[in-house]
Order: C-alpha cells, then structure tokens, then sequence
C-alpha cells in the first residue's frame, strides 16, 4: 500500500464544496446593522426589498414512483455492493494509480446500464468516459462525474480506505472508504436510482448524457476538452447534475446557485538588478546596505491592501461587480432564516467577521466581495532557533475569490499594473488555476424541479445565490449555458481526510437520510425534469 | 556517526565572524558619492576630514625571540598533534555529545602547561574552563576560548569529519575537521606559542587568564556566568585576545576593533478576538468576511519600514547613534584603500548596494546605520500546487543590528510601542538573543600592539571600527571594560560547513601564512604586550 500513501493537497471543486457542510445551521435571524465608518473605496450593496425567498412558495413534486421505489427498498444490499466496487478500485490521480482501470469500469457499466454510447474520451492527460443513454425523451440530462480520488495515508483511517466497509457510527451505519462521499458514492448512487427506473419501466424518462472526468483531484485540467468532444450535443440538455451529498451533519440542507471563481498565483521576490542578493541567501548584517527580497514581498502584499488587511487597495480591483438582483435580493432575505453569524464563527474558530459585521451585512459581503488572501508565504529560515540570513528569496501564495461580473484574467491584470505602478515590476507572478463565477438562477425549471422534491420529501432547503467557494463550472453555467444542480439529501463527510464516510443506513430521529432516500430523490428528480 | 549527523543551524560568534573573509579585498577606492533625495528619516553621517589612519605608521614591533621561534619550528608537528588531539575528542554543543571530555581534556592541558590554576566552572549549562598562569609578571592578559563545535554531515566531507586528517589542497597542506578553524585550531595553535615559550625560557613574560565556554555553538547563554565568577580579577587584564584566523584566503587581514549588538525576535499573528481564526487555518474564501493573520503580519511588518525597505519607520529607531568620531573617521579613510563595492557585491552575489551607495557613504552606511531584517517569514500552505487556505498564524524571524549607542532593549521597546500605536497589539514579540555593540579604541596599547606586530611580520592590514556582524564582546569591553583583539595572520574557512580546514603548510607565493608563523605571531604579540 505504499503507493498510496501521500499526502496530497492540491485543491478541489470537493474540498471546496465541503464548506456546504459548514455553512448550515439552523439559526436565528440577526440584524443588518450596517456599519461603515471607514470611508473604505470597498463598495458596500443595499437589500431594498424585505421580500424572502421561501422554499415552501415551490409546490411539492407531485409525482409517485411505488414501483421503483420498491425495486430500491428490495436491492439496496446490492446498490451498497456497486458503490463498494467503485470505490475497491482506486483511482488516485495525484498519484496516477488505478486511472485506467477505473475509467473502464466505469464505461463498463453504462454498457451494462443499456446505454448506447459508452466510450472513453482521449484528452490529453486521464482519459474522460462519455455515456448516452438514449431514452427517446424529449428532455435531456446532462451529468457531471469524476472518477479519481484522493491520496490516503492508510494508518490513519479507522478501516482500510479501499477495502469500502461498513461502519457503526453514532450517525449510523456508513460506508467509510476513499472516494464514499467525494464523489463515488453519490455518483454510483445515481446509478442505482437510474438503474431501478431502467429495471421496473424498462427505460428513463429523460436522455442521459453523462461526462465523467479523471483528474478533478488534480484541478480538472483537461475536463474543457471532454467537453469540446461533445459539446453542441450537451447543448442541448435541460440542465447538469452533478451529484453530491448536500446535506449537513445536522439534518440541514443548503442548496447552492453557483460558486464565485477564483484566480490563484504566487508572487515572488528574488534579488536582482534592483538590488538584494540573487543566488542564496547571505548573512543577515548585510542588511544594512542591501536590499531584502523578504521586506519587498512583505511591502508589494501590504501595498495591496489596507492596514486592516480587509480593503483591497488595487486600483479597479471591485469594478465590475453586479449588485444584487431582485432575485438575489429575495434570496439574500431568504438566507437570513438559516445564517446563524455566533454558530458559523464558533465552528471556524473565530470571534467576529471584519468589521464586526453581522446578518445580511455579512451575507452581502459574503457573497459580493471578492477577496485577496495570503493562502501561504515562507522565505529564509523557518526552523527553530536563530540563525541571521538576508533571504534571497520570499515568496507567497495568493488567491482572489471573485463574484460574478469579475474576470480572473482581468484581476491579476490589476494586481500587476497596481505592483508596477508601486514600484514593485520586478515581483514575480505565476499565475495557477483560474476560472470565472458560475450562477444558476432561482427561477430555471431544473432548480425548480430539484426544490419541489426536496418539499415533496420533506427536506428543509435553503438557497443562496452562490457559494463563496469556486469551482469551474462555468463549463456549464457559461459556456455550455445550462442550469446546474449539486445537492441531494445525502449525508457524507471527510472529503480529502481519513475516516471519509457516506451514510448508507442513519440512526432513527437523526433527521439524515440513508442510501435509499438519496435514491429515491434522485428517481423523483430525474422524473420532475421529464414533467412527469 | 549516526549522532553527529544533523543540521544545527544556530547563530554563533563565529558564523558571524567568518564575515571577516568576505570584507576584504585589496581594492580601489572609489568615489564617496552621496545621492540621498529621498528625504528620508534616516540619519546620514559625515566624515568631515581627509586623514586616513595608515597601519604603516604604527612602528614594527621590535622584539626578536629566535630561540622561541626556532623551538616551534623544531616540534611543529608535534604542536599539529596537539591540535589534532583537541579535534578527535568531539564536542558537539548543539547535540551535547562530548562536552565533559573536551572539558576535562582542557582542564589538563592548562596543569600540563604549567597553569597554577586549572578548573572546571560549573554553570547552569556546560562547564567553563578556567586557567591562570601565574608568570609573576606585571601584566596580565585575558583570553577567550570556546571548547565546542558545530554538528557535521559526514557524508558531506571529503574525510572524516573528527579524523583530523591533513589534506592537500591548491592552498597548501590543510587539517581538515571540524574545529580546525573554528575554534580549536587558532586556540591551541595560541596554547602552542606559549609551550614553546615557556619551554625556552621557563617562564611566560604576562600572566595569562583563560576563561573557556562550552556552549559558543548555542549562543554562550551561560559564558557571563564564568566571567561573574573570576570578575575582579579579569578587570586587572590589560586586554583581551580570542585567538583567531585572520587573513582572508587573497592574503589580507581585516582587523576589526569591533561588532554590533543585535535584538533577535519572532513577530507573531495568531487569530483572536480582533479577528481571524484561532485554532486552525480554515477555507480560504473565508477572508472575503474573516480577518487574515497573514495579512496582519504582513502590514504589521510592512508597517516598520519604507516602501523599499530600507529605512525603519519605527520611531526614535536611529535616536543614540554616536556619530563617527575623529579617529574613527580617520579609520575609515584608511578602509576605502581596501573597501572595493564591486568585488564584495560580486562575492555577494547582488548588482548593488541599497541606494546605489558606494565607497565612503557605503562604508559610512554598513558602520553606522542599524538593521531591520526579516531572517526567515512563514504561515499557511508552502508546499507545491495550490491549496486555499486562511491560515490561523504567520510568524517572522527578525533581527535588528545595532551600531555603539543604540540598547537592544530599548530597541525592542520602541518595536513594541510602534505596533500598539499602528493598532497591531495583538501581534505578539517573542524575544531571542540580545546584546549591544562592543568596540575597542585604535589607541589602546593592546591594538598597538598587534598592529605593531603584524608590522615587524609583515602582513598587511586594514581596520575597521567594527564588523557590522555580532557577537556578545561587550562582556569583554563593556562589563570588564577591557580591549578586545581577535585576529592573527592564520588562515582556515568553513567553519559550520564541510571540509572546515586551517592552513598548515602554505604553497609557495600564495601570500598566507602557516602554522608556524600563526604562532611565532602569538609569541610576538604577548611579548609585545609585556613591553618586551
């Protein structure tokens, strides 16, 4: 098991995602008090309606699926035994174990499914595996998959990551493995529901074009060529679903619109003609007639914000932010019944947001602002002791989060302009991932349909416009133009961590919901975007 | 080996001194250019006469002490042995491996010579070692010695690191080991000249007092220890010498009369309740409402010093510099015959000086201007790829170099005050090592004394008021108020690093100087300073 064992952190959609969990609470509705006293250039947006959002305004799904439901109940041990096969091949793509493999077995069971069109997509790194499910239905579904998981280190698990066993936890019985709830248990999961509908109707109410990619784990680099293999075809679907566990620990579910994009980079200085020293690091009394790389990182980042670390100080760095829309605005109120400001800052860890801010001045500024963060930076020596270098180097590692309206590419234009114009041209940029905002509005038939199962089911939902997190699905959102949906009533936990679990059969009066009901939802939801 | 294979990067005396080889080049002089136009708040000197001290008209010593010098030409290897004897016994301060033994080993050494006192001084660390020789003469002379020695990585040697093996390389036969050149090589070689001395005549022409540390390699925290404990009778000294190699590997000797102090600390932002979390770094899109450490940190930094980095904006930082006295401007004349910008920028590795500053203004600038450093600087994620995180701290390593006139406490405090009153109380100081500059006068006898030696040997020599690197030699100048000397025409390098050697037998030409003549210019200097 050697091979497995790295620790790898490189970021994800998932590990991005997993702040669902974090940002739902039952909560109170607190005040909006605004307060701005610090003449800052951030802009600061009004809600000017009281209007709310409210799930229950959705009619219930209608619709009653006995039979597949049934055929559930009755296969669920075999269902269980799918998402464990999944998950007993590993598919470590920092690592590159278990790739292809795993990518056939995966086109191997939308063979098996009855799908017409089952064959893996050659992209220039881990290939993708495209399936057609051709149900002669007027509506198509597109959906979302990867294939690859991340890294483990065996000896911290609990069970052995790979082996998919079933655990007795305090929530329940859950299937505790790599991979069981970030992404093979909801995606096979899916399966199961589609595979219930095949085996008691004989077909699905909707075409399924399904994209599964093998290298998330790795920032999805090659996902847009997957996509340009099919893309005036996966036009032509009525939504994307990307299925996901979305429910809390705590019986809750937040349903998010969309993701803020992000754009990520290190900035780097190193001694040169400006001065500092340029091969290594010298001894530290030089100082005193040589210019320090450290103190010229240090001053370039402190440049680029205020004294509080708060206000972005790059010129034109807010230009461009769509305010809130009348929708969004009813949203926003929306979210109020759930944004619980004490109970988020206790579980972070913290004391109080900038400023103080509480309620729907935290929301707005929570899902308006973009933000500039130091994620690391490390120069000279860092280990114990004293020891009295002049660093020839220093560098950090930065990213921007950035509302819709807000281009990455256009952003860290800013940020260079803003360094030379500071004085600062020799600090270097290297630019890492960078992806726009993707938003889904409230009123698409397809979030519509996902909201009126959710109240047909009895899940309590609440919507936000989006999550302060990033993922690249403009893919969909943008360029391919679609709604998207990522939730469901299942319950998992440990994305990227040992002991990650997905709840398969949940203690009574826990308000989680097992395997089955994640099935059931998935068979409700695919018959709402047929209209039946 | 396996114990004596570790980094220990620690600061000490030594890695500091060893900047002597660095600042010496027979050089140009150039022109003393002053271009400040940047209005700053940083203080600029004036050397307001052109009067150069010239060691040249410091008369040559005029003593001959043949039979003594032919009695170290007769058991020079014997006198290698001696050295090679202190090296094979490790003493590894850092791993405390051998300490006791190369005390003890000493201790007999100074009984074997004839010392009338020789004695362990217990401290609250390792044991210091005492010797007095009671030569019934008028003058008494202090020496320094550390017993101790930096870790190795013996795969890093071309021999073993403890063998003490002699090696021949392009300057001449070498002992190459660890402690060859720092410290023990130049210490016994001292011990060497007064063996041979006494050998001859029976007798020392000084009374010599020697206080020995264990612990140089880890900051000497308990060496104020032994001189408390031998304080009144050390202040009857007339000097203090720490046998030293001196010359650099072109053949020249830079004397410094000489250092800074310095103020060592960590700076630390931790999340609390002025925001920012506090347990554990948390998801990066959280800035957009959560306060950063790392930002704090960096303004709090960034808060200290100018844009470029090289003027302290901390109040009152330059306040109490004594100014460049006469004879230390005359001093400085004499070092821009030696002083070459570009050869030392070269040696370096950097294209310039701060502010393009050359010549005298340069030399004006590394005397007596303080230093702000940041040494190393790290939070967050540092590894490869990206991971988004806010991270929960972010600490700096920083130091301040300090020039006769300014208190490292005091400096501290100013520091302290600075950060409350720009609203960063919440950044925490910790404080490390801490002492003031030491200098001792061209004038006093002693330093007469040395250059007039070197005169009558014939080695040519710069001064310099002080080195702008740091050891804590004011427990010599300040607290017993004694002259300080530390060089000799001997000639190693690679003290901390591999293949530490000291020159035993020059080539021809080459301009250094060997064993032999390291001692015969220890015999001069003690005669020289008995007035004999």
């Amino acid at each position: 098991m050697r091979q497995f064992i790295q620790h790898h952190r490189r970021q994800s959609y998932l590990m991005t995602l997993s702040l669902v969990a974090i940002l739902v609470w039952p909560g109170f509705t607190t005040d909006a008090a605004a307060d701005d006293a610090s003449g800052s250039i951030r802009p600061r947006f009004e809600v000017t309606t009281e209007e709310a959002f409210d799930t229950d305004t959705v009619p219930p799904y209608a619709g009653q699926h006995d039979e597949v439901y049934a055929h559930i109940d009755r296969n669920l041990d075999e269902h269980v035994r799918h998402i464990q096969r999944w998950i007993r091949q590993p598919s470590i793509s920092p690592l590159g174990i278990g790739i292809d493999e795993m990518a056939e077995l995966v086109r191997r069971d939308f063979v098996d499914m009855g799908f017409s069109e089952a064959e893996l997509v050659p992209t220039d790194g881990n290939p993708g595996v495209w399936g057609y499910y051709d149900a002669g239905a007027d509506k198509t579904l597109m959906v979302y998959m990867m294939y690859d998981v991340q890294p483990v280190d065996p000896e911290d698990w609990r069970t052995p990551p790979f082996e998919a066993n079933l655990v007795e936890t305090d929530k329940g019985i859950v299937l505790m493995a790599r991979g069981a709830t970030n992404q093979k248990g909801p995606q096979r999961a899916f399966l199961n529901a589609l595979d219930s509908i095949i085996a008691v109707t004989g077909n699905l109410p909707v075409n399924v074009m399904i994209t599964a990619e093998g290298e998330e784990e790795i920032g999805s680099p090659h996902y847009p060529q997957i996509v340009t293999a099919y893309e005036d075809r996966l036009k032509a679907a009525s939504g994307v679903l990307f299925p996901m566990n979305g429910k809390s620990g705590g019986g809750s579910i937040m349903m998010n619109l969309g993701v803020k994009g992000i754009i990520y980079w290190e900035l780097e200085s190193t001694g040169g003609d400006w001065g500092g020293p340029k091969n290594n690091e010298i001894h530290g009394s030089y100082k005193v007639i040589v210019d320090a790389p450290a103190l010229r990182l240090v001053q370039a980042i402190a440049s680029m914000t205020s004294a509080d670390g708060n206000t972005i100080l790059v010129p034109g760095f807010y230009d461009g932010i769509i305010p809130p829309t009348a929708e969004q605005q009813r949203l926003i109120n929306g979210m109020l019944a759930v944004w619980d400001d004490t109970g988020m800052q206790r579980s972070l860890g913290l004391d109080r947001w900038i400023d103080g801010l509480t309620g729907r001045d935290a929301i707005l500024e929570y899902l308006y602002m973009p933000t500039l963060n130091v994620d690391g930076i490390w120069g000279g020596y860092i280990e114990a002791g004293t020891k009295t270098v002049l660093p020839h180097k220093a560098t950090a590692k930065m990213d921007a989060r950035l509302p819709p309206g807000l281009d990455p590419d256009a952003t860290l234009a800013k940020v260079r302009k803003h360094l030379d114009e500071q004085g600062f041209d020799d600090v270097v940029i290297r630019k890492f991932d960078s992806y726009p905002a993707a938003h889904t509005s409230i009123d698409d038939p397809f979030v519509q349909a996902a909201l009126a199962v959710f109240n047909k089911r009895g899940h309590e939902v609440a919507v936000r416009p989006w999550l302060g997190g990033s993922a690249p699905f403009y893919q969909f959102t943008e360029r391919l133009e679609l709604p998207l949906v990522f939730s469901s009533p299942g319950h998992g936990s440990g994305a990227h961590a040992p002991d990650e679990y997905m709840l398969i059969d949940p203690v009574e009066g826990s308000g989680l919901s097992g395997l089955d009901e994640v099935e059931k939802y998935y068979v409700d939801l695919v018959y709402a975007l047929a209209g039946q």
